[in-house]
């Protein structure tokens, strides 16, 4: 079946991009697709270098279009923020340090204030997390931002979305669900979900949306914790069903401990949890690890919420409190359903 | 002035981009905005390795668009095939050898026969260089292509727009202006420039547009000779302009040596020289080296034209036999005019 992205991914482009690789000798490429990133240990031509200090190169790509992954009415500071904080995202889920992007802009016309505007967010994310615009391109038409960024991690210390192993905690990096309820408040769509909020947390709400924070430092500090992590970008249960699959196990997910946002106030607990499983755009990290190490880790982190288990069901389950299976009615956000 | 695709990438990134990765302290890049490619020396933490065995990392990213780049009624093939190609024909432009890229795919739905057709295309132009995808995104939208590529040269070896040098003689590596009577063709536009030309001729102009071929094996051979060096994507005038502006010199060409394509043969002289100069989408270097070594290089590969020498007059002069201006019509390609 075409139709989803996964799908798209697997079938044209996975198997013979694996095959490609495998015959030409690309000893330089260390995991091709599937993951958050790709992890290329670059060839050094010389007298050899001890692999544990060796740094791999990790790379990602993800293209942002005007009405598709934002609204048409986002600021070009919002669309700017946001097209380098969800690729800086996908560094984070490996453990990687930013190290340089480049940029593809395709605009509708050159107009100046939008493009100094643009330009400024950018920079300015981007010196947060010293990372460097190495090259672009520029073309014409719908507006559509692809940025690729790359970083670097310590060979073998990248997290795989394949790690997971039977009795880890599921363990998220801080709250779910307040950009689904801001991309509500843009699109003016079921006013019934935040019209008990507050100004002020409608602003709350409309700035997870717009502005998230990419979890780098997080990241960093779970290549000694994780087994096995990815960033949620298409919502928990679509992207921790990722994880189950790459590492072959199940989940049982437990609702009560899943850390809501404040701007889900307005809505009933399996509304709110609905959100908190399938709203997209959150940007945490979601990562398993060894029980024994999760209070030194909670510790360390406070905002770290487990909110499961690792199975050998192979299933994902939605557990509440009586130990009640939850049937959401939504998956994670697909591009092509 | 906003307006031209180079003003945009100056005047809104590059500053910026040079501002913030000399204030970071990225030491490992060594080449940002403004080339073909820039270029990366990852760090490599340990023993240090003996220089000139280095590889430097060169990268690239383009986007090609629906109804831009290519008419809207081409070919999945086609379009795979020349995504890929003129990435890839950036990578030929700094001499490097390719390694991996990576594909953000934007697409209108998720026809399975055209993905199909597109995956093979690429696949089968990806093992002809060698080279291997290992990461990518889709996502839905108007028909969108953006690839980055990525390549190794071995440090201190990449042709850069730079170092040309008065008394250079300039050449190009093959025939020039095919493609812009290939793209008449599609476009059913200027009659005049192709009536003439048999059914035969009119498919090499169409094969010109749709599948250039890459010039990996010329830039690993120019790495030995020349001096500055790029690929031909918006015209000879605009991107030859390029390196005379990054090396700060001029430049004579001289109109009879260019090496017309047959599918010009329909033009008066002005007119074929113009398309020569002005045409997009040839995808040949165009470089300069020292006049001692021409003779050698044309040796190994003698469809190398040599079509002008670089001067101290800061001019880009084009010039008859008998020594007169001539004044082209159009300048380069530019999305933003």
């Amino acid at each position: 079946m075409p139709g989803s992205e996964f799908n798209i991914i697997q079938r044209f482009f996975t198997e013979p991009a694996r095959l490609l690789s495998d015959r030409q000798g690309h000893s330089d490429i260390v995991l091709g697709i599937g993951d958050d990133c790709a992890i290329i240990s670059p060839p050094v031509i010389g007298p050899p270098v001890a692999p544990p200090d060796n740094q791999q190169l990790v790379v990602s790509i993800d293209t942002l279009i005007s009405g598709v992954h934002f609204p048409e009415q986002t600021s070009p500071q919002a669309i700017a923020h946001k097209a380098l904080a969800v690729n800086l995202s996908d560094l984070a889920a490996m453990g990687a340090e930013p190290c340089w992007f480049t940029l593809a802009l395709t605009l509708p016309e050159a107009d100046e204030s939008w493009l100094a505007s643009f330009s400024s967010a950018l920079f300015k994310l981007a010196e947060e997390y010293n990372i460097a615009l190495i090259g672009g391109d520029t073309t014409r038409g719908k507006l559509a931002i692809t940025i690729q960024v790359a970083g670097y991690v310590p060979q073998g210390k990248a997290l795989l979305r394949s790690g997971a192993q039977v009795g880890d905690i599921i363990a998220v990096s801080g709250e779910l669900g307040a950009a689904s309820i801001g991309l509500d408040i843009v699109l003016e769509k079921n006013q019934k979900t935040y019209h008990c909020l507050s100004e002020k947390q409608q602003q709350a709400a409309l700035f997870a949306l717009n502005y998230p924070s990419p979890k780098i430092k997080e990241g960093l500090l779970l290549r000694n914790y994780a087994h096995a992590a990815l960033d949620l970008s298409d919502g928990l249960l679509s992207d921790l069903g990722h994880i189950l699959k790459a590492s072959a196990v199940g989940a049982d997910v437990f609702l009560e401990q899943l850390p809501l946002a404040e701007s889900l106030q307005c809505l009933a607990p399996e509304q709110a949890w609905e959100r908190a499983l399938s709203g997209g755009d959150d940007y945490q990290l979601c990562f398993t690890l060894d029980s024994d190490k999760w209070q030194q880790l909670k510790n360390i982190e406070p905002h770290f919420t487990a909110i499961g288990v690792i199975t050998d069901t192979h299933k994902l389950r939605l557990l509440n409190r009586s130990g009640e299976l939850f049937l959401p009615r939504n998956g994670g956000y697909n591009h092509f359903e």
